[in-house]
């Protein structure tokens, strides 16, 4: 049965409104929980130190030790809740490609992970960037490949001409009533 | 010279990225104000009540009196912004079509307006407000065609198929260095 | 028949909790509109920029001539609001003293207008900046003394050791059914 | 060493600012970890059904049985965070009183917890319900005293008349760097 289901894609690639649709369309309760979420409950002052999460003129995001530790217990965290019964929508960004999905996969040893792989083309995902009003641009361009080096997935979605509905609808039709249906 | 761009289009059409690329791709500085920033104005009293805005469980928008009085308000503020030299995107769902522009017509009077009609196929919008996480659902297909009835346009776009940021760039190239560019 | 409220204080001195405190409390309808409004209309890099708002390490807050320009013709705007007929507090600070207050008093001629100054003790509005989270910390005990430099109020509250429903209390004492009541 | 410091109160009674402030001035990243933070991450459609959430229009909290299954795997979760290293303040409303401190206690076993009651008086937090602009009144009332029947704390703090940053204060006095300190 299916516990898991991680979608990892680049900055404004659609992950949050996939995970949101996942949320409508799969049977039962699932948790949508995300980098996003981690950042939230960070230390205000860690959202803008080399110790935290920098962010550069050009888009790149640079991860200090304190935040890479408090990840660490994050994702142990989320595994552990995913242990315990809750069914999980993760969201997260690899920034370390093959290495991030590594530490996320030893968390969730002996868990049912479905990996998704949520695709948008840089240019497409930068002018998703500009609608949203983001004041720091250039994420969405330096992340849009780099998070999918050596990542390998169940399924891969692209936002670039398709809805985020119609992608959870792929995602949804291989979770089925929380097993997986068909080959993997 | 373009004062102002009336945007208008049914809830989850795409009005807002468009205006927030038009602020982003338009030479000079432009003030984006919608239907939003009306009720978030407003007493919250008023955003659940027969006074003011009920939404229906099909996703019908009812306006009451005391509404209709403070929109006729900030239409002429608004308004009155614009001839104080602002320059202003204005982001508005017509639910009386013909009769909601006429209101801004009069209201605008004197000033150079750009009338925009933003579609979005009513499943399309339907799937984006899923996306989004709203939980009163059904306005967006309610309005998809009904808040352009009657009303007249310089210019449509269309953001079922077509990103925020492109429809703004068709936007931008009628309203080129303030001066409207182009047969209208 | 007081048209309108204007509450000036510095920043994290506790004026749009008395704002929804006097939408709550006062007979009909009143709009809340302030400089927040203001910025959230702005292009999002004019958030950040010499010509439109720059926050210096120490808090200090630098407005740019393109801010103003914005911010001249709002005024004129929120002041039209009123003339044709809503009823509106506004939020502001009033980072020239007694200089924006004469911007405001110039454009809101021949309405009835409450000026209420809103003061908080400088190291208790830090304090609250502390805990709501604000990155930049220091515009409060900046703010704090100079925005009432040489303004000229009705009535004047004091955060420090008064909650907001109590502060909103007392102005709403002297604004009843939009009559201003009593001596001032 | 202190691993979590759990605050319980009352809807607005001040606790999220509190925990804003701990992250301020103790030493080391802290985590915020709250009861809002599950809420936003649970399916839309659960915050108003019996399933979920349902809110009664006196502030009455109706909490269905698969809320409570994500919050038994919420809590376990957060305890596996702090047994991976994360310091963590937890920020929640103990609507069951000392049965919901028993699941936390239970969840938390061996590790090192400071339990801090936040109070405020029902009134005073009303007021500030009032203030944040919340449309559904009446929590605040309800929980003020609810929450913390039959709950032992450590250390109990007010905000009724006392600022989030000393509440914060004293609390840190008591988890200096990472030890607790003083007798309790």
């Amino acid at each position: 049965m299916t516990s898991v289901i991680v979608l990892n894609g680049g900055s404004s690639s659609g992950k949050s409104g996939i995970a949101r649709c996942l949320q409508a369309l799969l049977p039962g309760p699932w948790l949508a929980l995300g980098v996003d979420t981690l950042i939230a409950a960070m230390p205000a002052a860690m959202r803008e130190s080399a110790a935290g999460i920098e962010i550069t003129g050009d888009g790149a995001v640079h991860i200090g030790p304190e935040f890479r530790r408090l990840e660490d217990a994050w994702v142990a965290g989320v595994a552990a809740m995913a242990r315990a019964g809750a069914r999980i929508i993760v969201d997260d960004v690899f920034l370390g490609g093959a290495t991030s999905q590594q530490r996320w996969r030893i968390a969730l040893a002996g868990l049912d992970v479905l990996w998704v792989g949520v695709r948008c083309a840089g240019p497409v995902a930068a002018g998703r960037e500009v609608a949203r009003g983001d004041r720091a641009g250039g994420m969405a361009v330096a992340q849009a490949e780099a998070v999918h080096q050596g990542v390998v997935y169940d399924l891969e979605v692209d936002t670039t001409h398709t809805e985020a509905l119609a992608c959870a609808r792929r995602i949804s039709g291989v979770v089925v009533d929380g097993d997986l249906v068909g080959d993997r």
